[in-house]
């Protein structure tokens, strides 16, 4: 049984992740945090939690997290969680951080892609990304794993293992990715307001989507190529779930099968990856931890298509899979 | 030709009142106003509008708008248009206001419902209301008209016939009424936050909600009894649309042909009123200014259903049939 | 452990069924049936359980269902079901059955409202209702349990204890309830193809609603009070969730919070039903087994508001619930 | 004043191409067709028609259909269509055609695309592609012109401009579509039920709809060169709207504003072609016969976004704005 805390527990993630957990059989949530005034409970926040918790939101600091618990799940902001993920470390927590904050390599790249210093430029670079299924053995023994994004999650296991088998060129790469709604997070916008987003589509944050830099940086880290994808993400009127359309130049002559077969081959041992011969739909992996994924060949181009639930193998749910890895669970516990 | 200004021109009912006017062959706008700094173009703020209109967002005094315009359309808050609209009918303009400052008869009434004293008692109880319909004669001479609430139009135009027919008893009356989320407005709210609302049903503002009183007011004004409906408002994940579901008791042993005919006899020359045998779907008048209705008989009570585009017949489709009965022009103009 | 089999299993409550069981602990799937030709795997109907399962479906006899399983999920239509029950039962199974085939108490009762002769009348009455929360004790040891329709489950749960303890009429109950679209199965049809349903609310089958018999006889059976139900179901553009407002005459005068309190004592060991005092979204629920509920008081009626996911608490979940209860597991087991 | 006849009047074309000629001035609806037996009102078949016609739909010859109607619009499917059109034609009439029959230049094309052989290839390649803004001279005198399909109008329109001034490269053009579940048409199916489609996005027909070699077709016809494009449908949860993210590489150095600005130049004077500087929601041009584009530059690549609501640009707002042309009526009647 393993202590842990959820830094930040008010929004989207960290409500699947409480989900998860309270059905975990070897965790126990301790502490739940917020600079929310009044300490209200957890449940009065996220009302589908009625009855299942009396946790309250407490505004704690690190030191008082890591007396409590053993495991820090982070859902703070970008920029925030590096502030105290040093003092959780020092006081000997193992952290999960969902944020940004630790996933690219360079203090550089994060100041222009971030707009602002990095808290704790000193850890870049050495921290574990949360993939088990390309990570797996750094993460067993990190004290800190850089939970991945959503989108970069869809498109690393798509690419990776036709980029490793060099099946395809690292230049060049498209995705087109659509997701729903809840990525956008849980704070009222216009663009989020429903009668704005409801019944359209659109693109936004074309070329400047941080979740670029990530997937550069990490699919050069797996496939040990340089990368540069142009990255198209797009607003879809559903709750969850990102279907990302990888479009990529074969080496060679490639045949459909082939490109199928590798990625089956590749994650054949995978309890989270299914490499299908259909073209999935986001509702197929919607509410799981799975990734799915297939291949095709359209006019010579290798078309990869990857599917994941934002809020679940986009996050909370790789962030057990994670916490799994990192105690020695079995791997699926409490995400099957 | 008119000229006309709308007020508080960058929500969704100004919005659509702007699409109706722009395609009026009657109605010139010739202002649109807002607090909003800078005079921004209204295309900006409303990105369907682009190409549309060069207007720009102005803040103008009521004399400033009367000067320019002769009927003037308020989409200002409650509370707040009843501080201007005297200047403006002084000024020598008509107007219609979308707020519920004019619908109620008495202050205190008034009072009691929006929390605070209404700034222009002297008016309440000589303004007509603004469903045609019901109240045409009164509009067409009116320098003031009250544009119905949404709800209360789909409630007051399915029972006021029945009542007027003392065909179902005045009291004891059930509206359990279903919306889009526009309804709500255009700010932005965690209660229509895309993931909070979207694949939800809920029911809000039970026993408080305030078009209670403005049903009870107007259905006793059009049928001389004495009226109290026990309102259910509920949200719906969609853009547009009420569907009230409205339960009556007859007035001794009535069918359901006998219903329907009342209704189909009431409304038999008016061309924004469609009684049907079948049960209405919102989307049937969704875009549109036409209220559906139908009746069935169902264990002893009398169930009428009634649908209207809450935008539009519910809003800024009845505004410009107001317009129309005001101004002489055949009233179907621009709305069919 | 239990060995189970789910007949007709290509519908959505089959799924969902399948899901659940596939993580139960102490249940293993040894059949899945269907007419379909050429026994294809269950993934290939369902693609969510890509991976998940080897299952074919197989199109067997009740002998050889009963020879595989110890516990029979039927999920056969209304009608199909009672034909194949009897022949399950004399070779040793136990079973679950989806359909109304066992809800009602009376043949006459039930070929009225279903247009055809029960084809195993001697049954009818003798078969526990499957709400544990009011008929456990019968459930634990029963054959055959009939589990509930989806609207039945969240308007027994609401009126049963308010019925008892006489706080309200048993007459002149009024229930305006709003669905999901999978309530309405996996076969394509008009008025679920996705244009027409989408961005729309309607009402369907009044006054002929074949859950309207089941809510009288339950709600009598736990009342011993005789009720009849004036019930209305909406088409609801959301996948999931069914919302009760459930309108009925207090006995006396009572208030709000005696309402809630005797809600919440009736239930207060019930790990299924949340009484809370918001007013619950259908969202709450969704995806779980829980049923939601709460109580206003609103111009001298009592409205009950209850919320269930149609698929869950509203079928697969309650037949899990009801399973657990037959074989002795811990009632939430597989279903928190 | 135009007497027109609509084949085929049941689909979702058909209804919003009814809803457009029922408020055009110079137009006349003398007859709407189907095989559907008993002559039904057409308002039966669309609710939302209630009280707007009282049109019976006939199953009438192309002889008869002629004899009341100077211009035909054809919503008739595939191949269906131009069995008819020939008749049509010599008995006078003039066609707008819905269907894909005269889109193409090559009988061989067709036959290997459509799965058959064309019903009157002598036409093929000598009929106008009914998108104004690109064959207006050609549209004015034709006795047939092809109405577009939907996706190649958001595509044709947003890359011909570039490629007729040589902005970007004809090879290796890729297009990301996403489009709502109205463009499947009103036959319910299982990928189009609610409960498969919603809360979901799909690839569809990757590599083979049939959209591509009109693309290609028509491209060619307007640039002058060899194009071929990779196109990629996906299925979104709303019911109207297609957003096309087109990708093209640069010939040579070129930038954002460049490309904007010869968008904005070719469409000076269009009155449905809006360039817009933000990048466009499908929303904005939902229930409109706007086609909404803009351009960036990403990574090195021209990214065109051209959105359309696919039944009016996409299908019925073209079809009447090439009968508007054909007529001599202003080009923007009934449309605005």
């Amino acid at each position: 049984m393993t202590r842990v805390a959820i830094l930040g527990a008010t929004g989207y993630t960290a409500l699947e992740l409480t989900k998860i957990l309270l059905r975990h059989p070897q965790a126990e949530i301790v502490a739940v945090t917020s600079r929310q005034e009044g300490q209200p409970p957890l449940a009065m926040i996220h009302p589908s939690l009625s009855g299942r918790t009396d946790l309250l939101l407490e505004d704690l600091s690190p030191a008082e997290v890591a007396a409590r618990a053993e495991c820090v799940f982070s859902c703070l902001p970008h920029g925030v969680s590096a502030t105290l993920v040093p003092a959780l470390l020092e006081a000997g927590a193992r952290v999960v951080d969902f944020s940004a904050d630790y996933r690219l390599g360079d203090p550089g790249v994060f100041a222009s892609w971030y707009n602002q210093k990095h808290p704790d430029p000193g850890r870049l670079g050495k921290v574990p990304y949360g993939l088990p299924e390309l990570f797996r053995d750094e993460i067993a023994d990190a004290p800190l794993v850089a939970n991945p994004g959503c989108y970069p999650t869809s498109v690393i296991l798509a690419l990776s293992p036709l980029l490793k088998a060099g099946l395809i060129e690292p230049g060049g790469i498209i995705v087109d990715a659509k997701t729903g709604v809840s990525g956008a997070g849980r704070t009222p916008k216009l663009t989020t307001h429903y009668p704005e987003c409801n019944e359209s589509v659109s693109a936004y944050n074309l070329g400047r989507h941080r979740h670029t830099p990530e997937m550069d940086y990490i699919l050069r880290k797996a496939s040990g190529k340089q990368v540069g994808v142009v990255f198209s993400p797009h607003l879809v009127p559903m709750d969850r779930g990102i279907l990302s359309t990888i479009y990529s130049r074969p080496v060679g002559e490639i045949g459909e099968e082939q490109v199928i077969a590798t990625l089956r081959e590749f994650y054949a041992d995978e309890p989270f990856v299914r490499v299908v011969d259909h073209l999935p739909s986001t509702k197929d992996s919607s509410g799981t931890n799975f990734c799915d994924m297939t291949a095709r060949i359209v006019g010579g181009l290798v078309l990869t298509i990857s599917c994941v639930d934002n809020l679940l193998k986009g996050a909370s749910g790789a962030a057990v899979q994670n916490f799994n890895v990192m105690y020695g669970y079995p791997e699926t516990m409490a995400l099957l």
